[in-house]
């Protein structure tokens, strides 16, 4: 019969054994939705002989990976181990010879995604990526297949769960960075190495994706600039929710003048914006477009069970393209856009100075604003004498003329120190 | 050649006149991605010698719509003219002939969806629906193709952007219904014969649709228990802020007891959850599974631009399905679940009393409850002498119970009136 299809895994953590027992216990469901009965012929993983709670027989496991790619049953590879090496090699491999691929590899994609898609062009194979960026929301699929006639403008996303649950923590409770970080450490939203989600590669890598598809175009994750939350302190939060705002980590992709401007860093966003709402270690992402309007996408970014749902989801379009005999859906991920350089881009921002509190200030301040024409929007002040702090948000403007700007006020004698620049997202 | 395809048109007002324009404005976007070329062969409209401002040659159109679904030239019918008749007729000739149809017609849907189907699977066409509910937001195609692999438990949507609207403008500024209904009026967000939106038809056959999807089963219109917005007071919004809630009007599918318990009415929700920071004309449905946790899909539920993106989307996705010579999707739209009676359904309750504040009073009204089993969550008291007020908000229970705590309540000497009764939905 031509309705069973064959599965190998490359890994099988927390994501691959809630993939297997989901296709074990929804197999009734899957088959009359699909027509495809997915057989799981072979699993690599470090350990094969370790017991493990998966419904498999247990001589499904190896120690070898290219078994699994090499295996001429095997129509539908599984990917799950992330990491580039050798992932790559792995599903290159895989792709080469007409397998189709599953991946939850952000990073694999995010560096290599040209050339896996051109892999998959050139043997007629498929490469479905659903569970790449914000787990179980369907958002890969929907940029793809609904929006087609959408010329999106621009994608503000948050897809990294441990900062947003960090963020949320010292938003709620009023902590500062660190006990946040420990906080999401003992609840497992942070591993005991968390630089890949605090400095923003873990965002930098999804934004790189959705900028792809949302502009139909080739950018890496090392297009996108980046800044991590580390230095988002207690008083950012604290004066942008007396300003009506709330702190994210946003992956923000824009066409700005025909160019991608990409790029991942804190930013203070309006508290009635729907991404405001998002709590907790939820992601969202919302898309501009001049027909749709503002569409949001949000729910689980992460976590085994909802990762597990979209892989199965992709499985099972794969499944459907194998039995009946037709190619996937090329991507050509080709160069349509180039990359906006980082001084060339836009945003509002909030600046906290510690200044002296004396006549004649605010003018030196707006002063060097003006030279860089930065427009201020607004500024408030507080406290009296050498502990005076000053607000500012800037209307949109420059990057590269902000730091100029921020350069001019480190030198001028009544500013004690430039404390905080965020970027103002959602707004203008 | 085969990349070719001629469309026909029933219906060419605000979404049609605005699909027209997306395909010639994308028309490069649309053949790129698709390897389809649409060519809008007939339309069907009222008044064919109306001038019209689509990018349209005016000998193609007609006020006969039959003549767009007997075009043997024509294999997609976009239906765009709403309403049963006799848009039933003409989509169910279309199908039965092979032709694939594209609608927004969610009357239709709801009410006969399962005949469609039938008709569709038939002959091998295919009957695409994502804008018959939230109009550009991707819903449809996401919970029919990404979420395969969840058994999806409950789903909440504010669905209907007008009643969004008035209970909107009712929240933020304080304002009557009559006054936010007249505003809505003045700004097109309702029409002057409002029924089918304040009522809850809309979003009934909207909630229908879902239904059917959700729990892979038949639900039509008349399935849906519905409540509509008049009886909202400004008393209720403002209870509802003190408490933390906002109202809103939803459409609730879930399964109780593996029954489907599908109703539309108005609801307290928490001020925290996803859905309450749905502010204006906006739609959003929310999702919830074992695996996938919860799910939100936002955007602009109605207006031309966003439901013509969602109608050339499916277009696409009919086009391919035409030059590749696939099948469309069939629903079967079987009945897989029974539809739960009313009475049998479980919400938590809002209730608003006048009482006469007097000793006693309290364990009298509480003891109405407890004689039906409803378990109060909490109480406030306002007000003294003939002119306090009673809150309550009950714990998850059963309908018929609380109309006969109700019905007792109205018997019982001190309570002067049962002015309110909401539905919290959200919490438990």
């Amino acid at each position: 019969v031509t309705d069973s299809v064959d599965v190998g895994f490359l890994g099988c953590g927390t994501v691959g054994s809630a993939v297997l027992r989901l296709l074990d216990e929804h197999r009734d469901d899957i088959f009359e939705r699909s027509g495809c009965r997915f057989e799981v012929r072979r699993i690599a993983v470090r350990e094969p002989d370790r017991t493990r709670d998966v419904p498999v027989p247990p001589g499904r496991f190896t120690d070898d990976p290219a078994s699994v790619v090499e295996d001429p049953e095997v129509r539908v590879v599984v990917e799950l181990m992330g990491g580039v090496d050798p992932a790559r090699d792995l599903v290159l491999s895989a792709l080469r010879s007409g397998k189709r691929v599953v991946t939850a590899n952000k990073e694999l994609l995010a560096k290599h995604g040209p050339e896996l898609f051109q892999a998959a062009a050139g043997s007629g194979a498929g490469l479905h990526f659903e569970a790449t960026v914000a787990g179980g929301v369907p958002l890969i699929r929907p940029l793809i297949e609904s929006l087609p006639a959408e010329r999106i403008t621009r994608l503000l996303g948050i897809v990294n769960g441990t900062t947003n649950y960090i963020l949320d923590r010292m938003t709620e409770d009023g902590i500062a960075f660190a006990d946040a970080l420990t906080e999401a450490q003992r609840l497992g939203y942070a591993e005991s190495d968390p630089t890949d989600d605090l400095e923003g590669f873990d965002a930098a890598a999804k934004c790189a994706i959705l900028a792809s598809l949302a502009f139909d175009t080739r950018v890496v994750a090392d297009d996108v600039y980046r800044e991590g939350i580390a230095r988002v302190s207690p008083a950012d939060i604290e004066f942008a929710d007396r300003l009506g705002y709330v702190v994210k980590l946003l992956a923000v992709a824009e066409l700005e003048d025909g160019d991608v401007a990409v790029r991942v860093h804190p930013a203070m966003i309006p508290r009635d914006h729907p991404l405001a709402a998002v709590r907790d270690a939820f992601n969202a992402v919302f898309v501009d477009g001049p027909n749709i309007g503002e569409l949001m996408f949000y729910g689980r970014g992460a976590g085994g069970a909802p990762t597990a749902v979209a892989v199965v989801g992709d499985l099972i379009t794969a499944g459907r393209l194998v039995t009946e005999g037709r190619p996937g859906l090329t991507f050509t991920w080709e160069v349509r856009h180039r990359i906006r350089p980082m001084d060339l881009m836009e945003s509002q921002f909030y600046l906290l100075l510690d200044v002296v509190d004396r006549p004649g200030v605010l003018a030196q301040v707006a002063g060097a604003f003006g030279d860089h024409r930065v427009s201020i929007k607004s500024v408030w002040q507080e406290g009296t004498g050498d502990d005076a702090l000053l607000v500012l948000i800037t209307h949109r403007a420059n990057e590269g003329a902000l730091r100029a700007t921020v350069e001019d006020l480190e030198r001028l004698e009544p500013v004690l120190e430039v404390r905080s620049v965020l970027r103002v997202e959602g707004e203008e």
